[in-house]
């Protein structure tokens, strides 16, 4: 049977949800939305498999390791960062080849677990085929801020060959995805057969694969943690696998996945992710609402009092305190506050 | 020429003003519009005068004494709050009979000061001829929280006769008034003469005339304090001014006043009171606005980042958060945190 590695990928600084989010501690190390962090949620839903390898900065690595606890994991500690394409190649090279690598991001809320590790196990079963397998996330919505990939043939009652990577769209064109049918959103999760992906890499980047294949090889081990090397690793192009391999394979395939996922990109869909009360309204810490709606408060100490408001976030967090309505939440990231951490 | 002594009234909690007014540094003594606070603003307004009388709790004592600072005040220490008529009756039993006590509450606002110092002249030369004059303030909307005074005869192109006293009225109530004119607010600003006030008052409330006055034989000095005696105090009635002596006596005039008049009876009161950009938002501390109309924000520390919202009020005051609709902060005396302070 074949052998189901996760590949977690803890980079990220999630600034969209300043001031929770901080540069220090940032969304995969804070419970948003459970009482276990992002990070330990992804732990636990990637437990039916192998011992998991987590790829990660020094910065985060103080976290990650307080987090994992008494999980037998292998810790790839990038030297720097270098987006999603080199990420994953310095996993896969630490790994057999005929392993599948299930990539995930360790800053996505999936509320279905046991959904997740079915579509998982279908992905792996056309990745040890030699399929590049994206899961396609139920597209809602006509969201402007996500990629599409649209359903081709179907292969093996498991998914469908990946006829179409679109990227971001207007909002015209993401309508238009709903109406015909047969789009999912690309939510970064992936599974790939380790010798398959190494051999695309070569094929469609080489710019990374020979800088990252030289990291390894002249890294070193520090009991479960590796070091690629620095000078080799930073000569990597900085690219995502969805550009690097993804839209240039000829063997793209798609799992469709209906998970309850949600990539908590703003304190909106952190807000719609939470357990609310008749009136919509969610609550962490001191707080009383009065007249609110769809209201959602989140405070690490002082108490918050809200008075007839409707679609508002409050968040208070040490030195900052943040207010803003559901809409101007996907502009947190541009506050000065946010952008000078 | 008459003397005119202001007598400032010291009581009153503020809890609309939440969490910035708390019970232990109430609004008087808050710089909530300019640099100088509210009772600091209301000794100099008047300064015109003689020294004052102030008259206050013992609660509100030390604040009452860094404020004034220099100024040749007489304080008169309330043993328990008893409302306006007993507070006003412990300063007319302090001062000669020809003088005309001039009462002033020390939580409003007023943005003309000079026509402040008018309007108390021409009332103060009513009062000498022995009217009960009260200040109307002018009727700039249908407010609900006001009494209403309705102009008679004119006196001497000093003000009106007062034709009759009106409790706080209902909306539709409030809208007749303005279309019909000849209408005020009921600012609870007055002068007297001290000898009419007092005979009035024996006339129409002999149960806070006999119990004050015997509060100020049995009391004794302290330097510029006064400590009226507890026990008699504390027989006296509690009950307003108006109610006591203004609605009852036969001699009620009234002088308008147009003078930038605001009581600051509530966070968008306040807001309406201080100085704004052009986008109508008022700031105080640390903060960031994006796309904000018509935003109040007010921090003791904290940063406070809003975007998107327009007619919201956004106090930080220590471990306390507010945020309300312009129309939620007549509720936030209501709050759990303003009731029990």
């Amino acid at each position: 049977m074949t052998q189901i590695v996760p590949v977690i990928l803890c980079g990220g600084s999630g600034t969209r949800l300043w001031p929770r989010s901080r540069a220090s501690k940032p969304k995969p190390f804070l419970p948003l939305i459970g009482e276990r962090t992002i990070f330990e949620e992804t732990l636990a839903r990637c437990a039916p498999f192998s011992g998991p390898i987590v790829v990660t900065g020094a910065a985060h690595l103080p976290h990650v390791e307080a987090q994992l606890g008494t999980i037998d994991a292998a810790i790839v500690v990038e030297p720097k960062a270098r987006n999603t394409a080199a990420a994953i190649a310095l996993a896969a090279l630490r790994l057999p080849e005929d392993a599948v690598m299930l990539v995930c991001p360790s800053d996505h809320h999936i509320g279905d677990p046991t959904a997740f590790a079915e579509a998982a196990r279908k992905a792996a079963a056309l990745a040890s085929e030699g399929w590049m397998v994206s899961f396609g996330i139920e597209a809602t919505a006509p969201e402007t801020g996500y990629g599409y990939l649209k359903r081709g043939e179907p292969l093996d009652n498991c998914g469908f060959r990946t006829a179409q990577f679109v990227e971001k769209p207007d909002l015209e064109r993401a309508k238009g995805f709903l109406v015909e049918g047969g789009y999912d959103w690309n939510g970064g999760i992936f599974a790939f057969q380790v010798g398959r992906f190494l051999g695309e890499l070569e094929a469609h980047a080489p710019g990374i694969a020979g800088p990252v294949r030289e990291a390894v090889t002249n890294g070193h081990e520090q009991g479960r943690l590796f070091h690629p090397d620095a000078d080799a690793f930073g000569k990597a192009e900085s690219i995502s696998v969805d550009y690097a391999v993804m839209e240039k394979t000829g063997q793209a395939a798609l799992v469709p996945a209906r998970m309850d996922w949600s990539d908590i990109g703003s304190w909106e869909s952190l807000h719609m992710a939470r357990d609310k009360d008749a009136d919509g309204n969610s609550v962490r810490g001191k707080a009383e609402l009065v007249d609110c709606r769809n209201v959602l408060v989140e405070s690490d100490g002082p108490r918050v009092s809200v008075i007839g408001l409707e679609g508002v976030v409050v968040v208070v967090d040490g030195d900052e305190v943040l207010v803003t309505s559901m809409d101007g939440a996907q502009k947190v990231g541009k506050l000065d506050g946010a952008a000078n951490q």
